[in-house]
């Protein structure tokens, strides 16, 4: 069977060949990991587009190959040369944490055996070992380990994926047949709070909804939903003979990392039969702490629930995850039995095709990495990581008292927020206000591009702070309390371009 | 600077040790891409889940970690021992190719670099390398470079960009705010072909429309839309008062690979302004080959176009790519400026943020593999291999009139179809053809389960046919040629079973 002759097609490579250029790369990769953890190298140069394109050149597809270690060697250079680096210990910027190396081998693994992990055949190990991921991240923050669940691209995408499971579940007519119906501005109706994540635009808007289908519930002063408010809308959306599907709650919010009430919002969707879906894209594995509060326990209740794992379980982009109470639920949304495809044989073992479970036919083998990580750090590990983060950023925020330019704003799990004011401002009108936003605006964008730190930033109660998002294994308490001198600097050199004396 | 003592986090992982685990892990996979090149070795050991669940255990969470070097050799054997091998010079199933070498490199480096592809700011090079993947792809099949793109998963959400994007375009309303407005059935209307593949259900489904939504046109003896009764029933639906959207042309079907009359569908759209949508999830990479039939290259007429670089292009899963004629047709769909982002500021030199034209938000760098093999073959290198895709299947394809007991049925581009027909059933009636149906998916289901190759099925006009989808650079003519004395072989003991003499 052996003597059959190569096709040496240009993409082949030999096993030698692989060999030597796999060991080149992992030396570079592994300087790079050094490299990256030497705070005096930036976390990223900011350069501009034009600046790169040049760089990569603006020629056509070229008609001829170019060998593979020379490709990689060159590519390598590029990335690691002009790159932002959120594995850098001073990376607090959005929510992006670190790829755990364990996640980068584990990625390398995935992409060399490449199962198709849509369904069972074509991945047996692959689909039974993201089904033992699914099971121990839902163990892991307290949600029922009974639920259904998929790992998917990301936030948007686990957040879409209940979203759909919700509007299966609760409308009341063959959706799947007929579509949502109806779209009378606010005739179905989505709750939650002004501080939701774009996600539920996309959603409303992408899965023939509508924007108007929003009910904003306002936020207290704490960025967390108004039960009351949300009380109110309900009953008069009852009322007024509307189609009550879903409330989402947050744990927690993007912005401050507020959690939402999530033990009244459970209640009050039981009451009134309504799905109750939280968006734990980043805070949702802090529920493993002990230590976790009452509300962001409360995401056990949902019915369906959003988790990041490229977030706080560090894995490399990408990976998400949704999980559904009722496992039947993904099924009900998503399951087709298209005539080119014959996967049902073994349903007597309970087994799985995941392309029934999520809007995905072909799927990759994101869950290799989540596992490892997983593995690799057990509870007790990721208890500890995500304790830490959360203790840097309240150290971040006490030590914001000795700064007088530093107003504080906000702390809640590992996001800290807080703004730059000069000293004759303190208190300001509403015209202050608005210089205060632009000048805090204009902090942020010179100290992105310094690249020595990378916060992001936040909206809290209209004031534009300066946001510092710890979901970083490599950050220690002594590399973030640089930042508020940082910001103090950068904010009287602005003020002082802004206002000259 | 760096006298900061490092957090020891349970994850991290020193250089050195990355170094070491990353040169064992090469070396193993070099082995095992030499493994599956040994035709002796199996495709898949056809294990059913409860065996591979006793592998994998089913404790819980657990409290202690294990170190990494443990666990990725332990996994290493498991997926080497328990997984289907696409990469496999026999695996001729579905349209699910091997990785190419270079493409699981570029994975690797993707996932150590870790930038997240949603906003320029985050990714720099990357974002840059993706525009030129997407731009590259174009030139590669004839449609317009100035078009607007984004590589996705795959095929099915590939399809769905451009579905939302003929949405947005099409419906007379402010969709995005008010909805998918009132789906009595069949109001709004989508055309397509009876073989179009089930991303189009799944798409009418989750936007809002309802499978009522489709109007499903008859295929020809060929697989190929009837436009003549696409044309009528447009005319139809105008007059019933209904609201056409768009037209689905494949390019090719992903059952037998046959390609729609584009040029005339195109013209159809042309004359009743709908949009054109191309899914050339399969074939749209064979459009590359100068002696692509006019048809296939009419996909260069399309509004929007999905192509699947995890298809034909041999990268490692996941790599879809959407593309659409307009630019602005992307934005127009996606975007949104939420308050706590800032990524606007270069605007001014047509800076991309890839999360304002589709529905993620943090996007991994699958643009690497891609551009990375696009380069190691260069546009020659694919037109040999994809033409040799096609000649291997052709020539199975005339090798089945050696053997009495075969009925070939279709060829196109790089997929055959045929079934077994044993000598006394030959020109079956109604009964007859139900037991060849019965037959013939017990012989594919024999021959999958086996391993030694591993083709899949179609329905051709009601006929169950084994299937061989050659998109395999390991795969030659001496491979594929054993196919049908297999098929002849256990179609003959199957026979034996189901009808005893």
């Amino acid at each position: 069977m052996n003597d059959i002759p190569r096709r040496h097609a240009a993409l082949d490579m030999s096993p030698d060949e692989f060999r030597q250029i796999g060991h080149a790369l992992v030396d570079r990769i592994a300087e790079f990991l050094a490299w990256i953890q030497d705070r005096s190298n930036p976390v990223t140069r900011a350069e501009r587009p034009g600046q790169i394109r040049s760089l990569l050149g603006s020629g056509p597809f070229p008609e001829k190959g170019t060998p593979a270690e020379e490709l990689l060697s060159e590519v390598s250079t590029l990335l690691f040369d002009h790159s932002l680096f959120n594995g850098h210990p001073r990376f607090w910027g959005y929510v992006t944490s670190p790829a755990a190396p364990v996640g980068i081998l584990g990625d390398f693994l995935a992409s060399a055996v490449n199962p198709n992990v849509g369904a069972y055949d074509l991945s047996p190990v692959a689909t039974e070992i993201e089904r033992q991921t699914v099971r121990w991240i839902a163990e892991m923050i307290g949600y029922p380990a009974s639920c259904g669940g998929i790992l998917v691209s990301g936030g948007n995408m686990a957040n879409f994926v209940c979203f759909l499971a919700a509007r299966k579940a609760k409308i009341p007519w063959d959706i799947r047949k007929e579509g949502v119906g109806d779209t009378r501005p606010g005739r179905l109706r989505i709750y939650c709070s002004t501080e939701t994540h774009t996600w539920i635009h996309k959603a409303a808007d992408l899965f023939g909804l509508g924007h108007d289908a929003i009910a904003w519930i306002p936020a207290n002063e704490n960025q967390r939903m108004e039960t009351e408010a949300l009380r109110k809308q309900i009953s008069a959306d009852l009322k007024g003979g509307m189609i009550p599907l879903m409330v989402v709650g947050a744990a927690a919010t993007v912005g401050t990392g507020a959690t939402d009430p999530l033990l009244e919002i459970g209640a009050i969707c039981r009451e009134h039969h309504l799905w109750f879906h939280v968006d734990g894209a980043y805070g949702g594995f802090a529920a493993a702490l002990p230590e976790a509060s009452a509300d962001l326990k409360g995401l056990r209740d949902a019915d369906s629930l959003a988790v990041d794992p490229h977030k706080w379980l560090y894995a490399p982009l990408e990976a998400g995850c949704a999980l559904v109470r009722d496992p039947k639920a993904l099924l009900d949304t998503f399951s087709y039995h298209p005539a080119y495809y014959r996967f049902d044989e073994h349903a007597d073992e309970g087994l799985t095709n995941f392309y029934e479970l999520g809007l995905q036919n072909s799927r990759g083998f994101r869950a290799l990495k989540v596992w490892l990580a997983l593995r690799q750090a057990g509870r007790g590990g990721y208890e500890r990581m995500i304790r830490e983060d959360c203790r840097i950023a309240a150290e971040l925020f006490r030590s914001l008292g000795s700064h007088p330019e530093i107003e504080p704003l906000t702390c809640n799990l590992s996001i800290a927020t807080f703004r730059y004011v000069p000293a004759d401002l303190r208190g300001a009108d509403r015209s202050g206000e608005e210089y205060l936003n632009k000048l805090n605006t204009a902090v942020l964008a010179r100290i992105q591009s310094g690249g020595m730190m990378y916060p992001s930033n936040a909206i809290v109660q209209g004031k534009y702070a300066i946001r510092a998002c710890v979901v970083n294994f490599r950050t220690t308490v002594e590399d973030i309390l640089g930042l508020p001198d940082l910001v103090v600097s950068t904010g009287r050199e602005i003020d002082k371009e802004m206002r000259p004396a």
